[in-house]
């Protein structure tokens, strides 16, 4: 019996109508969406395993999972898998593409970062047209301010301070946090935080408490002993779902990156 | 009895659940609502003067009105006033500026341009979160060829093949085109067109008829005809209304640009 084919899909969707990307017991993850197209084509499917786990309401645009099909039931080049899934996914979830890698690729496991993006408008007025996708901040930051901290941000820390406190009393939270970039258009400001891996609503806690320091309520030397006191109850706020992205998940090449022809049949 | 006082205000608007910007007999315009908006504030506004008209569907991020309040009735400073009116407004709209302007200032006579942006995305899936803001062009396309053929609508020309055919037999329909750019970011592209004015659909028919020279239907030299031909029947396709947006309208100082001091009691 021949090996099944692995394949890593790069997953784009507008997270309003999840609970996020996991399956879950109550409500609807866009992983089960998933798993269900694919079972139309592929009847032996049942799992993909995503590299991440996104919150309800947090978009995406590269999340990235990898599926086992048989090899009898791939009757298709990878290329073409994109366009017969997206038949039968929900128009607000879409395989943006599917590559072939080799058989022991993990989409968590190989990960060797992401990069997140987060959207705040500050304005007093919300712009209608991203009121679904960006964070309202109806006063003006010190945006200056928040550049410099966010430099504090970058390196290698325990992040207990900016993620949920659940069950990090046992786990390991020290990250590094390669990139977090404050970029500006006017009232709207984009967040760009990389690092090699996020505790739960890591990301949000860092946008949250950037922007209260950008409001004036903390300076750069508060955010500092926040950062050293590791309990989330000193850091600042959480920031919405809604303004989060997963924007890109790095793989180093023999992890089956599509830059690796070799990870690549098409 | 004293002037009234003349505002020029700042509106932006998702078009998805409208029937364009202007007081419809059947269906809801965006005028209407602000319309009401006012109303609620100040008892004698009646009508606003809109800078444009855009279609149905069609997007709006710094469409101008003017607006005649009574003294009497205006007991606020013009900057309190977007956030005393967007409480009556329905969340897909937004004043986003109010500023006082001469007595004699009219939104749509005294403009001395616009920009418009069209966003595309040019790849086989769409992206979830820009589906309702951008055309879904599922091939590449020559971006090369699209900006070579954009330095041709730049100019003084009778774009007559680019606008719907309706009533332009009676009207004058040259216009100037001042900046027709091809933005790329990965798969997203966005048109930044500007000009002295624009005929009905024209903005949609140069979008339409690039993104077709793109795909190789036409070439540069045939786009040069159609321009010639002033005959909507030679033109290319129309772009969808989803992925247009009003993105400024200008105006000379002296017609109440808020950059203008004398125009601005703020």
């Amino acid at each position: 019996m021949s090996a099944p084919i692995k394949l890593k899909l790069t997953i784009a969707y507008d997270g309003r109508a999840y609970q996020g990307w996991q399956v879950q017991k109550i409500g609807t993850g866009v992983q089960g969406k998933v798993e269900e197209a694919l079972a139309q084509l592929f009847p032996s499917v049942r799992r993909i395993r995503g590299s991440s786990r996104t919150d309800t309401g947090v978009h995406a645009v590269g999340m990235v999972a990898d599926v086992e099909i048989p090899r009898a039931e791939f009757r298709m080049t990878p290329r073409k898998l994109p366009l017969a899934v997206n038949a039968y996914l929900p128009e607000d979830i879409r395989i943006m593409s599917a590559v072939r890698v080799p058989g022991d690729f993990h989409a968590r496991f190989h990960a060797s970062g992401k990069q997140y993006r987060y959207l705040v408008w500050s304005h007093h007025a919300m712009n209608p047209i991203l009121r679904e996708q960006a964070w309202h901040v109806p006063v003006a930051l010190d945006v200056r301010a928040m550049r410099s901290a966010a430099r504090l941000i970058v390196g290698r820390h325990d992040f207990r301070s900016f993620a949920a406190n659940h069950r990090y009393h046992i786990e390991d939270t020290v990250r590094t946090v390669t990139r977090c970039d404050v970029r500006r258009s006017g009232s709207l400001l984009t967040f760009v935080i990389e690092g090699n891996g996020f505790l739960y609503k890591m990301c949000r806690g860092i946008v949250g408490t950037l922007v209260q320091l950008g409001r004036g309520r903390f300076t750069e030397a508060e955010l500092k002993q926040m950062l050293e006191a590791k309990d989330r109850r000193a850091g600042g706020m959480s920031a919405p779902a809604h303004g989060l992205v997963l924007w890109k998940v790095f793989y180093r090449r023999k992890s089956g990156d599509p830059a690796d022809p070799r990870a690549d049949d098409e």
